[in-house]
C-alpha cells in the first residue's frame, strides 16, 4: 500500500466538518494531519505537510483560507457556498499562479443527489409530465429546497432542448398552492415533516407508466463519501473543478 | 347456497356502471335482472322483481330513481353525487313512508381509501407534522381532489378534539405554492401526471420517525368490491345510511 | 402546572438509555432524578426520590430490577426484552404485593410501529393479498424483523377470523427465496441496505387498488415519545400493563 | 407535413396487438393499412403497401412472418419472445440478402423499464448497497420477473467491473426465504398482489443516504410510446438491432 496522503479539515468544528474529521481519520489511504477551527493558524497547514485541505468554513472566510492554500501548492476540496462569478475569477488567478494545485468546489457532495439530478436529466425527454417533490425537517427556512430547484431547471433545459411543449396543468378550479410552486414549467412541492432529514423524489408520467427517482438523506454522514472522492482525486486534477459530478462520471 | 339477490343497474352505460353491472354478473350470490340506461323504463325494476338497484346515474336523474325505488319497496345502493340537506330530507321522507326499504348513499365506495381516510383520523394526534399528498392523472380539474380535501379536514379535526397545536410553518422565503394548499392548516399537494390514476398518500411525522399511508387506485374496478358490499348489506339496514364505513366497520 | 413527575433513568449509558436521559431532561413535565449505568447502587433510586424508573438494560439484570422498584412502590416502564411466562408470573407476584405500584412492559416503544401493526390488523379482512416488506441496516442478524414476524402474523390471524382463505401463491418456476419468506401464509420480505436504520411496509392489494401503511424509523429517538407516554400514564395504572397501545388507545 | 408512414400489425387481435392498432392509428404521421390476425394473408402487406409491420405473434409465428417481411423489403418492430443465437444468425442471413431493410427486435418497449435498467447500471458503482424488488399482478407465474433479473444481472456487471466485492449478507438466523433470491449476488425479493400490473424498484444504499428507482407500468398501453419510437426509428437503420434503447440513447 502507498504513503497515506496528509489531508487537512478547515472548518473542523461544524457539523460537516467534524463528521469530515472522523472520515478521514477512518480511510486507511488518508492520514489527517491538521484538524483548524475559528481562530486556528493557516500555518499549521504547512508545518504539518498537509497535501490537500477540504474547506468547510463559511462565505467569510473561505477565500482567505483559499488564497493560502493556492499560494502554498496545497489542494483543496470545498463545501463553502457562496461563490459569484467575482470570486470565482479570483480563484482562478490564484491558481494560474500555482502550477499543478487543483480546487474542486462542490454544491453537493451527496452521491445520491448528483445522481437524481443527472437520471432526472437525462430521462426527461422521454415523458410528457413530470414533477418534483421535496420533503426536509421542520427546521428549513427555504421553500423549495435549493436541490429541487436546481433538478427542475435542469429538467426544464432538457425538456426544451428536446423540443418538449410546456406541460398543461388540467386545473380549473382549486385552493392557491395546490399544484405547487412554479420552476420553469416543473411543478415543485416542498414537504416539512417532523423525523424527516432532506429527501427528494422525482415523477415523470408517460402513457401507461410512470418513472420514479428518490433520493433519501438520513444522515449528515452522507457526504462524507463523496468528500473523500474529491480528496483523492484533487491531486491529479490541477486548476479549477467546479461540481462533484466531474470526477464521479469522467470518461464517460 | 341461497337464492341469489336480484340486482339491477340504473346508469349502467357509464364506465363505473358498466363496471358494476360486470361485477353483479361475476358474482355468485347476485343475479343481474336489469340494467337501465338514460331514457329506459324504470318499470322494469318492477317488471324483473329487482330487490335492490345499483344507481349510478347523474344528480339530475338520481331523485327521481330514488322515489320511484323507495315507493316500489326496492332498495337502492346510491354512487350519484350532489347531494344537501334538502334532498337528503326528502329522501327521509320517502324512506319512512316505506319500512323496511333501505337506500345507501356513498361518497366513495373504494374501500382503499375509505380505511385510508379512517386511520388517517385514528393517527392523527400520535403525530406533531402532517401533509397530504394526492396524484392523478392529467384529465383532472379540481385541485385537491374531493378525498384529499375531506382527508385534511378529518385530520385537522382529530388534531382539534386531541388539542394539538396547529402545525408551525418554517418557510421564510421561497416560491410561492410550493408549500401546498392549505386546508384547515394541513397542507395539501396536488400531482398531475400522466400514466397515474388516483393515487394518495397521507405522511405523518414525529420524533425520528414517520408513518405513510398511501392509497392507489390503478382501475375504475376499484369502486365494485365497495359497491357489492354495499347491495349485500343494504337489505338489512332500513332507512338511510349515508357512508360506506357504515357497514365496514359495524360492530366496532 | 403541577410538580414534576421525579424520573430515574437506569441503563443510562446505552444507546437508548442516553436517548432517555436527554428526554427526560428536555420534558418540562419531568425530573431526571437519577441515571444509573452498570454497577451503580439500586439504593440511589429511593435515595433520590424517584416516583417512575425507565428499564433499560438487560435479560440478565431486569428482574432483580424490578424486584427492588416494586418493593419500594417505584413504578416502571420497560424496555428489557427477554419476557417468558415465568417471569411475567414472578413480576405478577411482586405487583401483587406492592398496592398500587404499576409496571408497563412494552415490545415496541415506536407509535409508528404500534399504530403500523394496529392499521394492519384492522385493514386485513378487506384484502385479498397482503405483503409486509421490511427494510434494516446491514448489521442486523435476524431476517425478517421482530416487529414484521409479528405484524404477518396479526394479519394471519385478522384473515383467519374474518374467513379468509390462505393466499394462493401464482408461481410456477423461479428462483428459491423470490416470494419471501412465508409466515402464517403472509409473505415477508427482508431487505438489507447500507444507509437505512429500520422501516417496514405492508402492502395490501384488491380488485383495482392498493393500500400500503409505511413506518419509517430514520433515529433512535423515535423511542421516546413512547417512553415518556408511558412514564406519564404507568403512574395511574396499577399492576402489570403489556404493550405500550393499552396506553395509547385506552378509550377506545 | 410529410406523408404518412405506411404501417401494419400482424398479431393484431392480441392484448398488446388491438393496443397498438389503437396506437397507430391515433398517430398522425403514421397511416395504419393493415391488422392481420390468425390465419390471415401475408400478402395483404404487400398489397397494402406498407412500409414497417410491427409483429407481435407468436414463437411458433415470427420466423415465417420475418421471412416474408425482409424478402418484401418491409421494416419489422418486433415485440415476440424466444429468440434464440440460431434464430438470429437465420434473421441476419435473411437481412444481408435484403439491403436496406431493418429489423427491431425488443424484449421490452416500456421506456420506463428501459431507464430504469439504465440507470440502475449508471448507479452500481456508487453504492455499496443494493436490492431489487418487483412487485406484479397474481397471474404471474415466474418469480423473479425476467426485467428483474435482467436488471439484477446488468448491476452485478458493473459493480464488477468497478471492483466492487460482493455484497455480505448480516443474516445470521431467521426464515428461509426472507433474504429473496440470490442473482449474481444481488437480492431480489418478488411480491404478488391483487390490483397491480407490473412494478419495480432498484434500491442503492450508502453511508447515511439511498437512491431509490421504480418503474410503475399502470396500463398495457405503457408499451406503445416504445413501439412507436421503433416504428420511426427502423426504416433508418438496415439491418438487425436488438433492444430499443439502441434508438433511445443513440448520439450519446
Amino acid at each position: 500500500m502507498s504513503t497515506p496522503l496528509r489531508v487537512a479539515v478547515v472548518g473542523a468544528k461544524g457539523r460537516i466538518g467534524s463528521e469530515a474529521v472522523r472520515a478521514v481519520e477512518a480511510a486507511e489511504d488518508l492520514e489527517l494531519v491538521a484538524a483548524l477551527g475559528r481562530g486556528d493558524r493557516l500555518e499549521t497547514l504547512v508545518e504539518t505537510g498537509a497535501q490537500v485541505v477540504v474547506e468547510l468554513t463559511h462565505p467569510d472566510a473561505v477565500m482567505r483560507n483559499l488564497e493560502f492554500c493556492t499560494a502554498q501548492g496545497i489542494h483543496a476540496v470545498v463545501g463553502t457556498t457562496g461563490w459569484t462569478e467575482e470570486r470565482l475569477a479570483q480563484l482562478e488567478t490564484w491558481l494560474a499562479a500555482s502550477t499543478g494545485t487543483g480546487v474542486l468546489i462542490a454544491p453537493n457532495f451527496s452521491i445520491g443527489a448528483i445522481l437524481t439530478m443527472r437520471f432526472a436529466q437525462q430521462a426527461a425527454k422521454f415523458f410528457e409530465s413530470v414533477e418534483v417533490i421535496e420533503l426536509h425537517h421542520t427546521k428549513k427556512a427555504d421553500a423549495p429546497s435549493g436541490t429541487a430547484t436546481r433538478t427542475a431547471q435542469l429538467i426544464a433545459a432538457a425538456r426544451a432542448e428536446a423540443g418538449l411543449p410546456r406541460q398543461d396543468d388540467p386545473t380549473t378550479h382549486g385552493l392557491p398552492g395546490a399544484r405547487g410552486a412554479d420552476v420553469d414549467g416543473v411543478p415543485v412541492h416542498a414537504v416539512r415533516l417532523r423525523g424527516l432529514l432532506a429527501h427528494q423524489e422525482v415523477l415523470f408520467g408517460g402513457e401507461g407508466e410512470t418513472l420514479t427517482i428518490r433520493h433519501d438523506s438520513l444522515h449528515h454522514s452522507s457526504f462524507m463519501p463523496g468528500i473523500l472522492t474529491g480528496v483523492r482525486r484533487v491531486v491529479d486534477v490541477p486548476g479549477l473543478t467546479f461540481g462533484l459530478e466531474k470526477f464521479l462520471f469522467e470518461g464517460e
